[in-house]
């Protein structure tokens, strides 16, 4: 039996192990994919450093953004065939629930989530559901692809249909990591004045370059918040929490103006002190934004493609599989953007 | 001079006093309503009982939800004429900011609220800016009408705006005091499987009578959110809070299904401890709703004459302006779901 | 091989034709269902009357709205078992098209309908994609519940998803045959304020039944859109065209106000003089509204079970499949609301 | 009495006469602008070669498009002072009725239109409505702003409000004359990717450098609905026609997907066949677009300010106000994307 190069995840560990696994073979309905590059996130420190449970027991092989290209596929499957350079979402959907069917894939009652619910990709090769598989366009880096499979179409979805960002708005974005750098980008495409906001000036002035119009440095200045109303006389018409503090969220709903919409993209595993009359006598908004449904992922992937969305300065490393843990502690550190990690080098 | 009596708040009172005060003149755009009922609300008791300050330094006449016959207008008014029965919106809306020229007057940013910005309506007469009088349609009785401009139009507001009710969806309404049965009333009106939740069993009953399909006694019931999950197989499309009770806005919050939408209809002094993480992983949304735009008025008003909306089951109770602290003893003991004080008799 | 009788569609032909067939085996993902009985409908017509082509060239079983019980699975199915009552909607959906992905799969680029697409209801059995097949509530009959699958759950799509009437609105409905009459019960349902519209007395006289507060009589009044504005002060805030015709969509489109909405819901084979100066001058929007999603199916049908939703007035005639050209003849001639045929009596 | 120079329309004149007429004075709530530029539209021609009346009878001075100074201010008016630099919306509104109140006062039911409604702004001073003059930001050119007034916000509206442009869609412009260009321009602010169709080779030139991504040139290529058809694989997400061509109304709707929306920016005098049929099958969206409401201006204004929307490349000629009548010949012949006059030079 063919094995491969994996970084599982064991009960209570600290770090992954890099063991040498079974190659996995598709079932029916599913597609097997060969990792070219799988980005960190930090949803994996979740489980590594805060005891967040997978939902499928460890041992497990974490990771959930790559891209690659199609090996085989199992019985049934059309959509994709052997050779492909297909981008895997991190998050795959039935099909049949009410969430899929009302076009909210993106919570999909049934969703397995690749390094999750399934083993993940932090490995040669990856078996997944074939029907979410999106090809690559033509041109497209796979290994700079891999971080469009979460940290990238995360944020347009949040952009563009939980933030519903329109040319001409102000959109505060707190937190630039990989998520809120992608927002950044996102929100100035979508033509809106982007503030980013975060406590590294490095990341703000990367947030510059991709098309954040005004920073605040949280370091510098105590009161973020109130320094974003004074800008925009009265508060932006749209917030962005990328981050998932639970000190940060009400920060970000402070700057919003009447009427206004805070949008959490950050997951916050802490409650969250909210001034509910604020809500209702500013009559607020504040969404959640989880992923992105499969069918947009051809858009930004075009957008990629034309140079619209720049890939590029987002990812910030990249290590051979072996070098996981590395990757993590730099994730850990606040130092990368973006690290992916390429097996088979 | 000629004098009138009126309903006075003065600083740090526990009960309206009432005085012999001057009739006001109306100054150019405003018009004098000689008021025929004017409803009680808990935003009276914030003022006596909390300790919320009035935008205008007492003294100040409380009151805010009359309707009543216009009595002189002001140089420049020709919207209403003398003699004309109308309604007088609870807020005043100024027709000139962002939020009024984007279809949101409700949160206008120069809104004038009777009896908290300017003199209110526990009075034999009230000046108010002419452009939000809205004419009675014939045959509804003003006094029954005058809960028309607060409790019933922002549940119109919540309903119909914020909650975006449609015909089929699942919708729970937390407290069934005058505001939260007009939104059971309404919701029922929209076409939603309307469920009612309340301490308070004849409340219940009577939110059936308005419409609900079901209702959840929260006194014998420990977990009313999780009884309404079971009901509907994973929590409904809507939740209205319609109280202000921090602990009850969480509740409201477990009550609603993945992709759900929260609306915080009462307003809460104290902050809430909300569950970040749950809006963000079920991609829910959390609103406010804030009283009613004048546009909207007239639909409601059609409402209540054509008999669609039922007036009469609400105003419960019903005396002269000088028993007005009796009516908020029996607000405060929660007797009544709306009662009225009628000036002159 | 086992036979049943089914009403087939020759090339050219101007009535069906009672034949002995084969009774279908269910291919895997696919259900056969015992049809307990299927409504007739407009669309059958065009391929009998006017030469519209059926995707499936003849022969072939038309009939696309039935409902019945699970009589056996293929390979795979685990959504329905034998001796379900279910509804079959009347088009099906492929669950990976970028329509039915986006919550939209009532326009699924893939979908196959009954009786056009592949064979359809008016036979002893049909197979058909199980995804799709909706648990009827218990105690609903499956003879009222077919013309569930079509009549009813189309209006119930073009009044909340295209329309999106709101309590309080006005909405003017042209035509009251089974679609027509449909719609103004979900209208009414919806809270508006609905005004029928035909050319015959006794239909609308059963739209006042169902909830209409007004009637237009097309053929004693000379100029309908005119009476509508008049009655509603200047144009309807939404109006439904439920017939199809090229001369009534423009009066249609006339009865609407500033900034209204015209919803096309019949087919209209001819082209239409639209004043598009007027679309741009008064900002109106003129949109299409196409069947209805499977997924809204379980709703509309609790609405038909808790009688918020009367399907009985609708079924006015009922005949064995044998009779079916007799109900064709009816349905020419205007005569009944909604026929359906009982196989196997 | 003062005089000032004016372009007057003659009742059934071919061309302005340009005479002295008296300086107008500010009535209470207006306030007298003194015209830096006044841009030249297809509406002024609708008057001079197609017989269009306008609502004040003539002689009536036309142009609807200008910016400038502050001259004096009627009673009342506060929210500007001499002085000042504004722009004058081409449509003023009154702020009272159902649609102003709405968020809709661009379809606002008493609008006054400069140069139709009232005189206009080919002069050297106009009076307006004081309520919708909107101050230009520090460091704009008000004679490049002038044609934010019509040609730049009529677009912005068209793009962001009723097309709804979101980051990543496809988007088909026809006809790149001034308002064509300007909703180039904001659709791929938007992110949106652009393809411009034309007759004129020299204007899609220009489209691209204004963010087209792609370009038809119809007069080239017979059939310009399907050439994008195949270019998008089905049909662009929306279309926006902003000529007013009964022609090409119909190859704009024959260029969307289906679930697609087209949008009429340009007003067709003459009726459009239009297929109903096609509109309802394919659930399509037929939207008008009219103006912009004066609480978007200061938005667009600021974009224009950063240099995210260039103005330059539309104000194409300019030329003393006495040499209109030159500008509009130009304008006839196609050769100016927009002209402006300059009065008092």
């Amino acid at each position: 039996m063919a094995t491969m190069k994996a970084g599982v995840y064991l009960a209570g560990a600290k770090a992954l192990e890099i063991k040498d696994v079974p190659v996995p073979d598709p079932a029916p309905g599913e597609a097997r994919v060969k990792v070219a590059a799988c980005g960190l996130c930090h949803t994996d420190l979740h489980y590594l450093d805060h005891g967040v449970p997978t939902f499928k027991k460890p041992p497990i092989i974490l990771g959930h953004e790559p891209a690659g290209h199609v090996d085989a596929v199992g019985a049934g499957v059309t959509n994709v065939k052997a050779g492909q350079a297909v981008l895997v979402p991190a998050v795959l959907t039935c099909g049949e629930c009410n969430m899929c069917r009302t076009g909210r894939s993106n919570i999909c009652e049934k969703m397995q989530m690749l390094g999750n619910h399934i083993d993940g990709a932090f490995a040669e090769y990856v078996c997944v559901r074939a029907r979410d598989l999106i090809p690559l366009p033509a041109g497209l880096d796979p290994v700079l692809a891999s971080i469009v499979a979460d940290a990238v179409t995360t944020a347009y979805h949040a952009v563009v249909h939980r933030a519903q960002v329109r040319a001409g708005e102000t959109v505060a974005i707190f937190g630039c990591g990989g998520v809120g750098l992608s927002a950044v980008q996102f929100a100035a495409i979508a033509g809106a004045h982007v503030i980013a906001v975060d406590l590294d000036a490095a990341k703000l002035a990367l947030a510059k370059t991709l098309g954040a119009a005004d920073t605040v440095d949280a370091k510098a200045d105590p009161e973020p918040a109130k320094t974003i109303k004074k800008k925009t006389g009265g508060g932006v018409d749209k917030a962005m929490e990328c981050i998932g503090s639970h000190k940060v969220i009400p920060v970000a709903h402070n700057a919003i103006r009447t009427g206004g919409r805070l949008v959490i993209v950050g997951f916050a595993d802490k409650p969250v002190e909210m001034s509910a009359g604020k809500i209702m006598f500013m009559e607020q908004e504040v969404v959640g934004s989880l992923g992105c449904r499969p069918v947009d992922f051809p858009r930004v992937l075009s957008m990629c493609a034309s140079g619209q969305y720049k890939l590029e300065p987002l990812v910030t490393s990249r290590r051979p599989l072996e070098k996981v843990n590395e990757a993590f502690d730099e994730l850990r550190a606040g130092k990368s953007v973006r690290s992916v990690v390429i097996p088979g080098r």
